[in-house]
């Protein structure tokens, strides 16, 4: 195995090397594809099954809608087709004929989801309308890097229709809010929250909320988006329900949206020289048992029992059972793969009734009895995850800065590649200037983790005052925005 | 609500008035694709979840493989391509431009799985390679028919290489007996397992086993299928171990899947003439619980009461709050969706400390006390599973024939589709004169059901004594097949 790229040095190629030395992916044979492999897939399957949780404790509902959409349908939002077109796979023949009209390869389902809801909705009554659906979706990638931007991804997205605008607001604020905590609580990423602007909303919304991740190489990460797509859709597709008073009206809806993008997060946010670090919480293996082979047949036998304890506790566990490997290429190998904890047997430690457990995240050792093992091993586990989020927190708080012009901005971002705060006029003609001269962009407007409690209160009072102007065109400020440079 | 088709007099329509009516799906915009409503999802979902554990059971990991494949990717399995030409849907443009090689939507995954295996698969240590996917395939019908052909399904497909032949003999035994136990025991259907001949054999494989569920119109209908690929992947993507000694040899392969197909042979074995009948085991909704409406507020608290009960033994549970609909309405709703047991909760049932217990099964009322209340509906859940198995296992039985000649056959089919059990000559001229004179098909071939314990030992005897020659041409028989009709 050949040694990992330093995050340092040239962290693109640091990226590429995790994603292929832990197994998590690699590409397929069609160009921009990505096959994930059973252990990325494993943490996808961990992040699934508990947004899923959350998808349905705020009342949703799982259903699936087609692959292939009619081209015509995507024609009828005139932003979401000028948004989406250069992106999109067609499928031109079928069944051995050519079609009469050709069928997209779905980006995205607003268009073919609407369509049914315009079946499905008559009366207030059928109100609200509330679905998701897990799927794979397809969008051309002229420049494909593995799971951060592929042609075929897979994703969750929620449709939604209500009576009122205020309820649409509501719900897509709400997903919003479940996105937050599941990415803080389980992917221990302090991603931040706020509005996209006009120029970076989704193609036929009327507001996209966003969350950013801050990356390790000081980009920022779009993790999700959430959308209030106000009623363009409702229009193009004539979705009207009658109200209780007989009248009738267009409903209000949302979307919203998470992918597979999110292992990428983790691996940028959390990964160290020596490997991926996962937060406990979505670890596919939480702890890896790991025997030395020896004659003595018992460190074997009882890192099957250790395992079995800790598997009754409910901890996902596996035993290393690759003898023939040196002890030392096993543990550069876990440590790879970033399992949170690893348990050390030999037959030394089994003389003292002890092992020795190795924590991920910090690369600490610790002699730990045997015991009351399970209780010291979901107590690293513990600490493990608040200790990950910890780190991310900080770090995203000391790469937030307040440029004081915009030419210190345009230096400053080069040299130290950040969330870089500043008032803003609003108008595209300074948001261009950004791509232009800093290759950057607005990731967000008026978040609320600027001003949070316990986090630097400079920050909300400098903002205050300098609310005021544009830092580029010093007109009259329309909101604070978090610039970056982003995937 | 229009009244459903009966069974007996339009059992295609029946089908679709159900799938309907109790919102299970329906026809995309799209030609022949399918939009899965949520509760049909919520089936799917059930059938998922309990699949999936019994496939990680069974040692094997879930990976994701792409969607696109290259054409020429198919084209080096030459049975393969040819029993998957006519049905491909193939992808000529993607990002504004023509691409260079088409690409087809996976019909089915050996070939860009086989791919990725040649690349994974050096020594014997890498054996077995066992991976599952959940995925959507194509493949386009010019029939189409919701659940049981159309252009997009959802299923899982098994792919696993191994050092032996005979280890990839076991392994596809194996899934097949997985299946066979998880169509039983949850989907409470009696299929019957055998093998496919040569002309019913997927393309590319050297044997296919399948598992034939028999539906109420006396159609047999394919649930699940497990193959022996032999040699013929791993020779075509040149998929290569190096044993102990060093020589170096081909991997044996096998795939397997089933699709949501399974929710149309749930409808078509058990559904009756007033709807649907779950069998508890996959129902998303195992008990509802309906309060009258009333002045009185106790039923609608008491329901919620009896739900949170029931929820805390692991039931899945609904409450009915849509009291602005008629009790009668709201009752035939639900026996349509084929709810397993339905409580009712009024005032006058409160008085006496009881309710009303429905079985959906059998339609049968019940008053149960209040007291105990969970017990009884477990009990209740536990006997309708039980049932539904049993009157699917003797309707099997009792539409198994044994016609003494190919003419008695040839009317008896007409009258009394079944499946029709013979011995055959194996030469593919007799089989061509089963689809070309009778519509029918073998679907299997010497199945171990038919002689399994308990069955009609007649039909063993019998056989025996006719193994001896082909009922169509008199040749000598080379086994005893199952012929019929089949969707």
């Amino acid at each position: 195995m050949a040694a990992l790229a330093k995050r340092s040095e040239d962290f693109p190629r640091w990226y590429q090397d995790i994603i292929t030395h832990a197994e998590l992916a690699e590409g397929g044979p069609a160009r921009g594809t990505i096959v994930i492999r059973p252990y990325g897939y494993g943490i996808w399957e961990q992040i699934q099954r508990q947004l899923d949780e959350r998808i349905k404790e705020t009342g949703h509902e799982n259903a699936y809608f087609p692959l292939f959409i009619p081209l015509s349908f995507l024609e009828k939002e005139a932003e979401h087709v000028e948004g989406f077109s250069p992106e999109l796979a067609v499928v031109t023949h079928g069944g051995g004929k050519e079609l009469g009209e050709p069928l997209v390869v779905r980006p995205t389902s607003e268009t073919v989801i609407n369509y049914m809801f315009s079946k499905w909705i008559q009366s207030h009554r059928d109100l609200p309308v509330l679905v998701n659906q897990w799927a794979n979706v397809v969008r051309w990638e002229l420049r494909p890097r593995l799971f951060l931007r592929t042609t075929e991804f897979l994703w969750q997205e929620g449709h939604t229709a209500h009576a009122t605008s205020d309820e649409a607001r509501e719900e897509a604020l709400r997903m919003l809010g479940v996105y937050r905590e599941f990415i803080r609580s389980r992917l221990a990423i302090s991603a931040i929250t706020g509005e996209k602007t006009p120029k970076e909303r989704f193609a036929g919304a009327d507001k996209t909320y966003t969350l950013e991740g801050l990356m390790q190489d000081g980009k920022a990460l779009q993790m999700g988006t959430s959308h209030e797509l106000g009623q363009n859709f409702a229009r193009a597709f004539d979705i009207v329900y009658t109200a209780e008073d007989g009248s009738r009206h267009h409903v209000w809806q949302t979307s919203w949206g998470v992918s597979t993008r999110l292992i990428g997060a983790v691996i940028m946010a959390h990964g160290d020289d020596f490997g991926l670090r996962l937060p406990p919480a979505i670890a596919p293996v939480q702890v890896v048992v790991v025997p030395l082979a020896s004659e003595d047949p018992r460190p074997t036998e009882v890192a099957h029992q250790i395992a079995h304890s800790l598997m009754d506790r409910g901890i996902r566990v596996k035993v290393d059972t690759e003898l023939h490997q040196s002890f030392g290429w096993r543990s550069v190998a876990w440590e790879i793969k970033g399992v949170p904890v690893r348990v050390e047997v030999g037959p030394r430690d089994l003389a003292s009734s002890s092992v020795m457990l190795v924590r991920r995240d910090k690369r600490e050792k610790l002699r730990a009895p045997l015991d009351r093992l399970e209780d010291t091993v979901e107590t690293l586990l513990r600490e493990a995850q608040d200790a990950l989020f910890k780190e991310s927190d900080k770090f995203r708080k000391e790469k937030t800065y307040i440029p004081n012009s915009f030419n210190n901005f345009l230096e400053a971002i080069q040299e130290n590649p950040g969330f870089y705060v500043m008032p803003i006029c609003g108008e595209r003609r300074c948001e261009d200037r950004l791509a232009d001269e800093a290759s950057a962009s607005v990731r967000c407007i008026d978040s609320p983790e600027l001003s949070e409690a316990g986090y630097d209160n400079k920050i909300a009072g400098i903002l205050n005052q300098r609310r005021g102007c544009c830092l580029l065109c010093g007109d009259e400020a329309a909101y604070t925005a978090v610039v970056a440079k982003a995937y």
